[in-house]
């Protein structure tokens, strides 16, 4: 298949999320003709780019195959405050790369002068990050399009359909940013920002990117970290092997995995993700009047909360004393506490405050997710019958989560955070 | 009047808000006697502590005389993007102070070992003060109470009534709060707080007393700090004349007016209004279930925004081509830019994006508020018809307003921050 004037088929093997009978019926309305076999070069040499894809856990629930793009049933979620590794959402753009530890090695540019650094430019094999002062921190990190299903029954987005799961929480490990930029002399400046790229290539040989405010990286209670281990054990290929940038509170898509270069720079990254993606936009914003320009990349993530338990359409049991059991998670970006949840059954006429499970950070820092458990009373008189249970966060800075999707659709269906709502039937 | 063996005289001249027909009759019913006149001992002799107040303009609408507190009309509020000073929402705990400059006196004082300061005590004078380097920073205030006459339409609330106007916008000037502590040694430690002492005493000669967290003091990007000027003229005496601590991004109440101690300690400040009073609830939450351990102090405060003009009920021109328009501000706390604000006028059909007018402020550290204009489309057959304007504004974080109220409807009324909805008359 030809675009352009070259074969398209490298990239066709790689976004394979296109390669399906609807578009390929689409695509047969613009065939001008076929190739006559002799002229034909074979593309076989080149090997999937898929070929060494890591194994994963059967349990998780791919929203795309290639990419691999996966979350863990939402009861499993609900049930570990630190999320084990190999249930763990996975978000790839691209194959994951292949790396030799032996071999790694991060480049470290600054690229402006007005980052006043002494020294310019900086290689970091895998044992000098290890070398640097080991700091931990437990960070949620969560996908710009969670709960992105939901939004879509508004009306359809652009996006993988994503349930409640593509979030985790977990215990980070590895060297400070901060250190690494200090050490070269990068002063304080709140024009700059750090570009991060990926091993992982598309098909142009461009690396997945993005970029965070230097401001962030030098944060000393930003935490920003060149992770190396994930709940103390190496971090495995899916999630960035050998090191993945751990950005606290920030949308999953600046965290990004097999990190390969750091450039500290007076814009943000040119990358597709930074500059076309990850944005909101107000709901009347359509494909056709949509500028990028106009919206800022998303960095500190709302305040949210979902249900893990009881799952939709679930029949649950009423306790002898008329009470439902409902648990879940809560979160907000920006290092922002969870101060509380609460919960209805009864459409608001009642609210019942969750119980939380949380780390004892400082807010501001606080940047792990909190479990929540409640007990909520319900109408006995309604056993068989459908119920329907909402649950609504609030942040230390006391935003709370819109009440529902139509007024926060946006065409990328990203920022999903409206009340979730699960329809259960008592038992 | 006697209470718990003593005159409640002095209590009763300071809370003037329940010197009223209504509590007067209510209170009759406990009357147990009338004291002698032979034994009464007058307390004229104490002097009227509201004999000292200061002027105000008579635009400011009260919410109430004494102690006295009052907001400006929406339109004048939203025609200026620095709120000229004689039109700064005024909210007064107590009788405002009369305070001698050349003797005025601030205590810092470190109560702590574990801030690890050199020196534990200092005493700065007004020229001590001004003697320190000058830092400028534009910050919104905004009362935790503001737009509760809003919330109270859904169920009451205990609170002055406040429409939208308790914020205002300004340029303050003053030492850095950061420059007075480290300079004392003071060293970063997440679990201590500043309490923060106006001179303006309660009857039983307490001052209003509030807190922040030390990491906010002392963050570079915080921005704290002992102002003596606003809009580069010097404090008025309802603003804190002689020095004011800003805390910008952070509710009204903490920034402690006629400020003349501080205190670095390992726990919050006791006042009632740090313990008792600014914190939000569940909507289940009554007076009888509320515990205030249970909530911590507001601090930051959510997004928000407010239609300054047109004014509900006003008769509104529509332009030849079919559009009204609109004008308000928005604003979020902990430096949040806001970054859109959208408006309807057919309730969330559609909505259209306003033009911002804000300092170029780094997100994290714009402490300003947004003034924005809309121009809407309306239905030219509703002419002579009430159509209702919406807004909800969006901050750097994406979090956005509530749509309603009912859902975040607490006891004490603050944090009301759904979105504001103006009913016009079409001409």
């Amino acid at each position: 298949m030809l675009g352009a004037g070259s074969a398209i088929d490298p990239f066709w093997a790689i976004y394979q999320q296109h390669n399906n009978k609807e578009i390929l019926s689409l695509l047969e309305t613009y065939r001008i003709g076929n190739i006559s076999p002799e002229d034909e070069v074979s593309t076989d040499d080149m090997g999937s780019p898929w070929a060494m894809e890591p194994k994963r856990h059967p349990l998780l629930k791919p929203a795309s195959e290639r990419p691999f793009n996966a979350e863990p049933p939402l009861t499993i979620l609900a049930e570990n405050f630190y999320t084990p590794n190999e249930f763990f959402y996975v978000r790839n753009h691209l194959p994951v790369p292949v790396i030799d530890v032996k071999t790694y090695e991060l480049e470290v540019e600054i690229e402006t002068d007005k980052a006043g650094a002494k020294s310019r430019q900086k290689a970091l094999s895998f044992e000098d990050i290890k070398a640097l002062p080991k700091h931990s921190v437990t960070a949620a990190i969560m996908c710009g399009g969670n709960r992105r299903s939901e939004m879509t029954e508004v009306k359809s987005v652009k996006g993988l359909s994503w349930g409640a799961g593509a979030v985790g929480n977990a215990k980070w490990s590895g060297a400070r940013l901060r250190d690494v930029l200090l050490a070269m002399g990068v002063q304080p400046n709140e024009n700059l920002h750090v570009i991060l790229e990926g091993a992982d290539l598309d098909p142009t040989s461009n690396p997945y990117g993005a970029s965070i405010p230097l401001s962030k990286a030098l944060d000393e209670r930003g935490d920003v970290i060149l992770a190396y281990e994930m709940n103390d054990k190496p971090l495995n290929r899916d999630h960035g092997f050998p090191i993945r940038v751990i950005v606290p509170g920030t949308v999953g898509a600046r965290n990004v995995k097999w990190l390969t270069r750091i450039v500290v720079a007076d814009h943000e990254s040119n990358s597709h993700w930074q500059q076309n993606d990850y944005k909101g936009f107000s709901p009347s914003t359509d494909w056709d009047t949509v500028d990028f320009t106009k919206s800022p990349a998303i960095q500190a993530m709302p305040v949210t909360s979902a249900i893990c338990t009881p799952l939709p359409g679930e029949k649950v049991k009423v306790s002898a004393d008329g009470f439902v059991e409902v648990r879940g998670y809560a979160w907000s970006g920006g290092g922002r506490r969870i101060v509380r949840v609460d919960l209805t059954a009864d459409k608001g006429k009642s609210w019942h405050v969750a119980t939380l499970e949380q780390e004892n950070e400082p807010d501001g820092r606080h940047y792990g997710w909190s479990l929540w458990t409640a007990r909520i009373p319900v109408d006995t008189k309604l056993k068989g019958e459908e119920v329907e249970i909402w649950s609504k966060a609030v942040d230390s800075a006391y935003n709370v989560q819109p009440e529902t999707f139509a007024n926060i659709w946006n065409l990328r269906g990203v920022l999903s955070n409206a009340y979730h709502r699960v329809k259960i039937l008592l038992n």
